[in-house]
């Protein structure tokens, strides 16, 4: 009984059957207990006395939402959060999640030209801890402006990345095969991991604890057990797609 | 520093500053992280082992779909759930929870005709320990049919009973003023606790760890540290009023 690990395709069939009539959940929901397993993932590997200063990298698409709960709950946690986001989502609810980061005093990025690159750089020399929250699941290749030019310096800032669900850049079912991905230091996948990221060698959790028995059962997902009520539990190192 | 008791107006206030457009809140979000608090509170104190069998009262408001939210997490976590709601609540997301807990294969008990008392009186033989959802912060007496039946054989159940922010058939601001009221072992109250609850004297935690800094300085709430990510606080015993 080894966990699934998931297409691109399974992964957008999942999302959808969660959010169509008969599933009946929000999206505002899924990305609130998505983006809370986000945040508590990092406060779990970087506490906040050590990496008080997370910066939040957030792409345009819902895992940008994610991103963007995630910074919110970190500064509920004590964190010291800044968003980065060069791109802002146009959904109705990226706006929403980015008003309440706002509320929080929480500061957020967004230079224009998307492209300059001078307040990346100067907020990466006052980072402890990166979220990437750049692409997700429904990315395709090629890596588009400006984000080309942002990860190659998230990676040259040697700081910590904690990224959610497939590390910007790579490819979702084939991991890094271009070479031009970010290299985290912890993976928070959600609902079920990726096919891409099966090889991945650093310490991985699984958030998104809101799969229905039925569903799981169904798709043969063989999720882990979460401890307690806890809303992330880590996969075990080495051999993580063994059923807990 | 103490913290504040909140008027029912206050309460109101809070709510409704959170969801305006500055606010910028769905009640979806604030629905998850409220019911999944006191999912926690009870899987704290009531554990799945000796207490699997939840009866989760709702009511027809606000607080029902914090109960149906926290059913779900309680299944999610383990227990088994069931959910008793005679009066359905009509808004749509009262709705969408419901069937959300359908998905996860929770009974639901709408006895029809609502005053039918004879599924209730069976499923509380069968009940380990209740969570009470029926009223909330805008109860106003008196208690309608067919609680004014239900509230009665809840007690006489003799069960534990954890109660959501105001025991049911409690006064607000003034708590339990005619006798007729849950006196429930477990309190969890939500974003600050009301008046009515100033002398409870049983375990009290306090959930909905979501008020922006700036509000609750405005408000001067005074609220508790919450310990690390946790979406829920202890008060102490006996001094709850003194600010942690």
């Amino acid at each position: 009984m080894t966990m699934r690990y998931l297409t691109a395709r399974l992964a957008q069939q999942i999302d959808e059957e969660l959010m169509n009539a008969s599933g009946a959940f929000s999206i505002d929901q899924l990305m609130e207990l998505a983006g809370l397993a986000c945040a508590q993932t990092l406060a779990t590997v970087y506490n906040r006395e050590k990496y008080p200063r997370v910066l939040v990298c957030c792409g345009p698409g819902n895992q940008g939402g994610d991103g963007l709960v995630a910074a919110r709950h970190l500064g509920l946690f004590g964190y010291t959060p800044t968003v980065y986001m060069p791109k802002p989502g146009s959904k109705d609810i990226y706006k929403r999640l980015e008003t309440q980061c706002r509320n929080m005093s929480i500061p957020i990025l967004s230079p224009s030209p998307p492209a300059d690159l001078s307040p990346l750089k100067q907020s990466l020399s006052q980072t402890d801890v990166i979220l990437d929250a750049i692409f997700g699941f429904s990315f395709q290749p090629p890596i588009r402006p400006p984000f080309d030019d942002v990860l190659p310096l998230l990676t040259q800032s040697k700081l910590p990345i904690v990224s959610v669900d497939i590390p910007s850049g790579w490819n979702v079912e084939k991991g890094d095969e271009y070479g031009a991905g970010l290299q985290p230091d912890v993976l928070v996948s959600l609902t079920a991991p990726k096919l891409g990221v099966k090889e991945f060698k650093g310490r991985h959790f699984l958030g998104g604890r809101f799969v229905p028995k039925a569903m799981e059962e169904k798709l043969e997902l063989n999720l882990p057990l979460y401890p307690g009520f806890s809303q992330i539990v880590e996969l075990p190192p080495g051999d993580q797609a063994q059923k807990l």
